[in-house]
């Protein structure tokens, strides 16, 4: 299956429909030709490892319909393969149309391989967590090279997308070190180079070996996400001149880049007061020239743990009105643990009811379909085909089954029992008595 | 305690600072004649019936904090006044400055009045419900005497505000006959009104009586929430002709509430697509003249039953930020049954986020102050400090406790282990050697 093209990007802009935009075309009901422009001047993406055969692909970008990604990979307080993968499974049939791999325990090349031969949902990785477990050796150990090579690894394992934080440099530590920040930096992958550069002084190799980066980005097709090391990790901190810094860094990556037809997203906050939430979609829109924003959160307060997948629920609406094109889901463990399925649940759902509620606000074709059809079931008190169009079926059914109405009266629920405003206007319509007592 | 005005507008109007207003104004960090303008020009609400004698009075307005309601009351489905009762003293505790008692079985006097005697938080009542339960006769029995009598025994019990659905008239009735709306009503009081109309062949006596309710609200320091029974019960049937023309009744009745000093706010939607949300606030707020918004969701799509109090943040949040100034608790219940103890715990809760949220959003006085104090604690991995500033204290402490990191590392959490960014920074930032492996 020898390809006449890299990347997605290169044949696009060649004029070429790959097989994987006709797919993506077709689910978002636009263009083929449309989806081909959008992707050739890097408004989409498409993230697609060749060697990732089991992919069922997905775009992302502002004019598609807004994508969901979920963390999951074993780590030291939850090792167990199966159990990981489980909740893989259970994530896609959710919904979710990407899982990051943020394995950080044992041997985790076999995982990621397993991932890459049985997940349709695209597979992101942040390869600067995997060096540590990969060589087995403490991060002030490793070199430059070291690192690169992990990307390699990953590229050749079949990862659709990786997060590298290629905007972080010896200037941003500075800026950390003078004391400018409530939170300074909360990106797991920005604190460990931040923790590498400082322990070995160099630059960030990331930044300084771009280039390499690319020539393997471009090799395998991988979708490069570029990773906000200095999101902020609190409402404090958010928009400051630490995170704009980065992202005009970021916008002169995605312009490198996509000289060599790599496909890039930008990544971006955060913990975001929402009167910043637009301001902050129509800056990644300028400064990274409509490369897909990817969005983590933003979480709308601090003070919500617990609660995070609502906080974040939230901000994620708002983003994704605004111009984000990917939401990273949020569980309610965020900041307290681990989540375990029920977390993870709860977190897809959460994500998904944003990404929904913007796409419908964003007039996406087809996007209140499901939302017409529901209310046509609820006029009719038809429970079943309620059920039928809830994101989560059954959820919806355990809820009300649980608590009928004493009254038996199958056509309401015990919320309101007899009392239930659609009973009284149908029977009104329809010219009969209402009876409640 | 004979008072030398009837209602908090009239005082305000008559240049008297009560004493509730010398509290709100206390509470809100605002200057108490910047309140008492508020009041006098209809901007800014304080429920207080002079009779409801344990209320620890709040203020509603677009410049005031953003407050939230709690539906709760026994029904057929639950009608024990026990397990009711502690539900609305633990809602109080969780922060809701409105319980409104929407009971609808039994003798419903002596819970009201008890609510009255021991409660806090404003208390509200729908009329209308209760007409039914409390002459023990069926609606079409009733007659528009029966229904204003039931307004003036709430008032005499106590209650602090009524929602009134005025604004339906007999060309709503055609209206919905004619068949725009995919949901018609959804208002259980506004299907009530218009069963009885349908039924009697009268006029709606909420709108025909208006005066006569105006006296007894002015004599009593009621406050009226004027009820939208047009409100949106689908996304399809958002903000269209038969909502805003009931809104410019609202607006009408509205002013002449003001004539006779008695307080107002506006009931809005609904089920409502975020891209409608803002137009929605402005236009109440031109149209109503500014009287306070109070919002029920509003829900940004259909199809989350089981969720809708997170549907509900989402367009609550929105919608606070853009001008609404009192938030109507959704439980995940919604649309399914009666909530139980932890779905109003949840409901309370998201709601809270959706005003905080908004409130920061806003910029009012002090209301970042424990996010900020929240992201100090986070930097110093100090958890009992970040419980303390957590809106849930209890559950958050629960899922850290739950799933403590294996390595003891006391100053992290299982969710990053050793991973942590801000671990690794803090090390970073003193010339320590991180650890990982």
């Amino acid at each position: 299956m020898e390809r006449m093209y890299s990347t997605q990007m290169e044949a696009a802009r060649r004029g070429i429909i790959t097989p994987e935009m006709k797919a993506v075309a077709a689910k978002e009901r636009i263009d083929e030709e449309k989806l081909r422009a959008l992707i050739s001047e890097g408004k989409a993406v498409i993230p697609a490892n060749p060697l990732h055969r089991s992919l069922d692909p997905n775009g992302i970008g502002r004019d598609l319909w807004t994508k969901i990604n979920v963390n999951l990979g074993v780590s030291r307080d939850c090792k167990d393969y199966d159990i990981e993968m489980q909740k893989v499974m259970s994530a896609v049939d959710l919904g979710a149309e990407a899982i990051m791999d943020l394995s950080s325990h044992g041997n985790t090349q076999p995982f990621r391989q397993k991932l890459c031969r049985e997940c349709p949902a695209m597979i992101g990785t942040v390869p600067v967590y995997d060096a540590v477990i990969h060589y087995q050796r403490d991060l002030g150990t490793l070199t430059a090279r070291d690192l690169i090579d992990v990307v390699r690894l990953h590229a050749e394992d079949g990862v659709d997308f990786v997060t590298l934080h290629c905007g972080l440099t010896r200037k941003t530590i500075d800026q950390i070190r003078s004391g400018q920040r409530k939170m300074n930096l909360v990106s797991r992958g920005g604190s460990l180079i931040f923790a590498w550069m400082s322990m070995t002084g160099e630059e960030n190799p990331f930044y300084e070996y771009f280039d390499e980066i690319l020539d393997i980005c471009r090799e395998h097709d991988v979708t490069i996400s570029l990773g906000d090391a200095c999101r902020p990790g609190c409402l404090a901190d958010a928009t400051d001149g630490v995170q704009i810094e980065e992202l005009i860094r970021l916008g002169e990556l995605t312009e490198r880049a996509w000289k060599k037809d790599v496909q890039v997203m930008i990544e971006g906050p955060g913990h975001v007061p929402m009167d910043q939430i637009a301001a902050n979609m129509k800056v990644e829109e300028t400064i990274c020239h409509g490369a897909p924003f990817y969005v983590l959160g933003p979480l709308v307060t601090d003070i919500a743990p617990g609660y995070d997948h609502i906080t974040a629920a939230i901000g994620g609406a708002i983003a994704a009105y605004n111009g984000a094109s990917f939401l990273c889901y949020v569980t309610p463990a965020e900041h307290l643990a681990l989540p375990d399925v029920d977390d993870v649940h709860e977190g897809i759902i959460a994500s998904k009811i944003a990404a929904h509620a913007a796409d419908i606000a964003k007039h996406l074709p087809g996007a209140r379909e499901q939302d017409d059809l529901m209310a046509e079931a609820r006029r009719k008190l038809d429970w079943e085909e309620q059920f039928r169009h809830a994101m989560d079926p059954e959820r919806a059914k355990a809820v009300r089954d649980a608590r009928l109405p004493e009254d038996d009266h199958s056509d309401t629920c015990s919320m309101c029992g007899k009392f239930c405003a659609v009973r009284s206007i149908n029977k009104a319509l329809a010219g009969e008595t209402i009876d409640i007592l």
